[in-house]
């Protein structure tokens, strides 16, 4: 049932194994955080051989399961000490399905400044020496290796920021048009990529067919009847127009758009970087919506942005970049955010720690709100590698220690996200106890009546979250947990209940959780940075609530309770 | 039985309150360490409103016992984010004690760019304005206070590092003669007096007469003989003929000097950075060595340093500094290093933190060994405050993480002083298990027979350096516990055993360790870094043992031992 590519990079050998039988019902985040958790050394620094960076499709890769072919790209993560599991479409999941990969697993390092690319085909795996390709971008990159390995092979790579080591340094990965512009973006696994030596590898699945289920009718009409049910859902309409980033402006409306370095939730210029006007501005201007990012996928929340004079910048532009690095950095120059994000895809950088570390650096003087050129500088010096851009890269908890600055938007080192955990109190649960550290996938509640009721929903989601990562299925398609127990049924021949799939992901995260620990991260890094608590979020409302419902409120007590399963 | 001093910075606010009853037996580190634990919230931000920082003198304070004179200061470490003691002489430890002052307790923080001077008397405490220090060198702040508030008043004060809130920013205290080069340095808790707006805290104690022991005649007795114990021990001696600098040659030999960032245990240039050789040239150019770096020391390490042209240059050259800020640097120029240290000194920096920093970032390209012009260029980055010398002054792990370096000689953060951990594995045993990070006072073991020898020594060691903060007792007088115990019993009218005066480190040992745990330092954080136990140590011997002799190979299951009381 499938197989596992190890490619050690101390010695250059490639070994490809069969998957033991109890990975069987492993694949995605599940897979990707228990060899994490049973093979790297806790205490390792993340940096070293002794971490493994590992690329993992979900269960359904290369089916034909709508929206099912997301990849877990995980390793000890050098922006949090803990484990780390970062998400991402694009091509590269369903070609190692069709390839009957499970995971291919990075081990070991090749000498510094080493530069390869790692080439998996159905005939074997090869580790091919590419010192041309050192310091590229990954337009450059993915170009390249297009050119060199046919137009159809899929790329996973890592950027400038990932062979500088950098914190914020991501995954690319390219779109079925060969965009490298889809990441794996947070916790930093694109420095653990460059730690390694290793800037791409390129998947070709030439000669292969789709995944077969185990259970074949079965398996066609449960991917038949999601598919409609997806298909005909009003939010994959709406986001298969607005993408992500129509709704920006609404929740700025709604309160929780971090603004300003989180001083506000209500951004005044947020119709200019988030609504259907920037849509049909974008539509003038040649770009479009209702994109696919990956093959399979029923949704179509991408898009293609489109600059002013209509050339081509970025296929992946959502709202968690818009509103990172244009809300909470006071900027609503649109074509200036677009510019960032493009700078962000090609050096490889995550745009919500960019977004979140640029913002901090406000407090330090280095960057004034709303300076768009200012901001477009300090990605300057970012690709220049200068000590100010190094610090940057590194992230938010990295800028604020070397600023000096006691209020660090960041849980576990990670940067918080575009949702204000003082007004979505309920993803501020989700942020403080998810193992990942602040991460909004899968996990954000806008709204809940009580405590108890966060806590369960934001438990629930956390799970649910899980389960989906480890099918590889899109939060887009929002399958329930007999959705996703249906599909993995027959695709894997499996008789699972939806109770035995929340069982599977409790185990998961029970497992995210011991890595932690044992990596010295006690369960009091599981929480929400106190000025979340301690300063009241203002908004633009006619009428503010009282300071203390504009806080962060749920005791530690409380959120302690998620993870004891 | 003695007063705490509690400061507000937030409201300018000053309290002298009783201490409780159950603080009679409390001073030095098991006060500080006591109200870290009993006040500070443990997941606070080290440079928030909500640490405290405190001053605390030992328990035989303002007494007439020998070596006695020695301060606790205390905080949530910046460097580390657990608990911190750093330990100084100089005088403001006695002057407290003559003050009936067992802590001063800063709180709060004064609102960002204030610098504010506290002056403590017998009749009163002010806080006091002081814009004109702002960004001032200790020597001038130094010798400015002195001209204000008299040439006897004692100054504990933070250099422009510690308002830059650098996490290796010192706390500086004067020596008999008003010079600051005496420094409460490890943990960075300078940044937290930077933080809360104190530059400094003048201490007058005109009017005021020696403590009073509970067990006068008793009391004058164990002073006495134990005096003379002092006097007549060989190494009291020595060390007041060489300081601590005159064995650098000696560590060396032995192979247990750092070098070169940790690549060897020998410095072929360490006759000219510490020996006797040094000492002679030291005296040709007016300087001197058996000073006292506070009253009543009977000891004398201490030094007075002039450079060639016969200028003074420091009046605190200790062993440490001359082997991180020379052999760890692979720098075998003296006066290049004694620039060093004359800035170090100013500027507030721990000259420890600073020369593990710079050791690292010649990993990082950024300095290349035994460039002295080199060393300065970088202590100039850090006083201009660039973004590469904030780097570097936050400390050796900052650095480590903005240049992407993964050989990181820390243990919680800190950075490894000059004691070799694979040589001298018990020291390493020590590092590795200390509540307070890397750390060399009172814990160091040159040798031991056996792991379970150096297990249990190292226990002894933690407890016994406990034990002599508490009494406020330098460790150079060497003393053992019965010895703290009989002063202690006659000043304090106890009927302590030393096993009682053990238990008592214990439990502080515990409340630190509790601390630390509270503040999401997990128990595997008690652990030197991977490269000490995998690559093997180089030393100038004729002949190198095995390898496998060269590593540290104390299994973390028998370190862990050590704090399980």
């Amino acid at each position: 049932m499938g197989k596992l590519l190890r490619v050690d990079m101390t010695t250059l050998k490639v070994k490809m194994e069969e998957a033991p039988s109890d990975f069987d019902t492993l694949g995605g985040r599940a897979l990707s955080s228990h060899i994490i958790y049973s093979e790297v050394p806790p205490t390792c620094h993340p940096l070293s051989a002794e971490n493994k960076l590992i690329f993992a499709p979900g269960l359904l890769a290369g089916s034909i399961a709508p929206n099912s072919g997301r990849i877990s790209v995980g390793a000890k993560s050098p922006l949090t000490g803990g484990t780390k599991e970062a998400n991402v479409g694009g091509t590269a999941g369903h070609k190692l399905g069709r390839l009957g990969i499970k995971a291919v697993i990075l081990e070991g390092a090749a000498e510094k400044g080493a530069c390869y690319v790692i080439k998996v085909t159905k005939d074997g795996t090869s580790v091919l020496p590419a010192p041309e390709l050192a310091g590229l971008g990954n337009y450059a990159t993915a170009s390249t290796l297009a050119r060199e390995h046919g137009e159809k092979a899929g790329i996973l790579c890592t950027g400038p920021a990932g062979e500088m080591r950098l914190a914020s340094a991501t995954v690319a990965v390219t779109d079925p048009e060969g965009r490298p512009a889809r990441h794996a973006a947070r916790g930093g696994l694109g420095a653990v990529m460059g730690a390694k030596g290793v800037k791409a590898i390129v998947i070709d699945d030439t000669g292969t067919k789709p995944a077969e289920a185990k259970q074949k009718d079965a398996f066609h009409e449960v991917c038949k009847a999601f598919t409609k049910e997806v298909v005909e859902r009003k939010f994959s309409v709406i986001v298969s127009k607005n993408g992500t980033l129509g709704g920006l402006s609404w929740v700025s409306k709604f309160g929780s758009l971090p603004t300003r370095n989180f001083q506000s939730g209500s951004f005044e210029g947020s119709n200019k970087i988030g609504s259907r006007e920037v849509i049909e501005q974008n539509a003038e201007r040649g770009g479009s919506f209702g994109h696919i990012c990956m093959p399979g996928c029923v949704v179509r929340c991408s898009n293609v942005m489109h600059d002013k004079n209509g050339k081509y910048v970025t296929s992946g532009f959502e709202y968690e970049s818009s509103a990172m690095l244009g809300a909470n950095l006071g900027i609503d120059d649109l074509d200036i955010i677009l510019e960032m994000e493009h700078r962000c895809d090609d050096l490889g950088l995550d745009t919500i720690e960019v977004g979140v570390a640029l913002g901090v650096s406000a407090d330090a003087g280095v960057f004034s709100f709303g300076d768009g050129p200012g901001a477009l500088a300090l990605l300057d010096e970012i690709a220049e590698g200068t000590a100010l851009g190094r610090t940057l890269g590194q992230g938010t908890e990295t800028t604020c220690r070397v600023f000096g600055i006691s209020r660090v938007p960041t849980v576990k080192g990670q940067g918080v996200p575009a949702h204000e955990p003082r007004k979505e109190i309920g993803t501020g649960v989700s942020y403080a106890t998810s193992p990942q550290g602040a991460d909004h996938t899968g996990v954000i509640i806008f709204s809940a009546d009580s405590v108890s009721e966060m806590i369960e929903t934001s438990r629930l989601l956390q799970i649910k979250a899980v389960s989906m990562d480890t099918a590889g299925l899109c939060l887009f398609s929002e399958p329930n947990m007999d959705n996703i127990t249906n599909l993995l049924n027959g695709f894997c021949g499996l008789t699972w209940t939806s109770d035995d799939l929340a069982d599977q992901a409790k185990s998961v995260l029970k497992e995210e959780v011991a890595f932690n620990r044992a990596a010295g991260l006690g369960p009091e890094t599981d929480r929400l940075p106190d000025f979340f608590t301690q300063e009241p979020l203002d908004q633009i409302h006619d009428e503010l609530p009282p300071p203390e419902q504009r806080v962060f409120n749920v005791p530690e007590s409380e959120t302690r309770k998620i993870l004891n399963f």
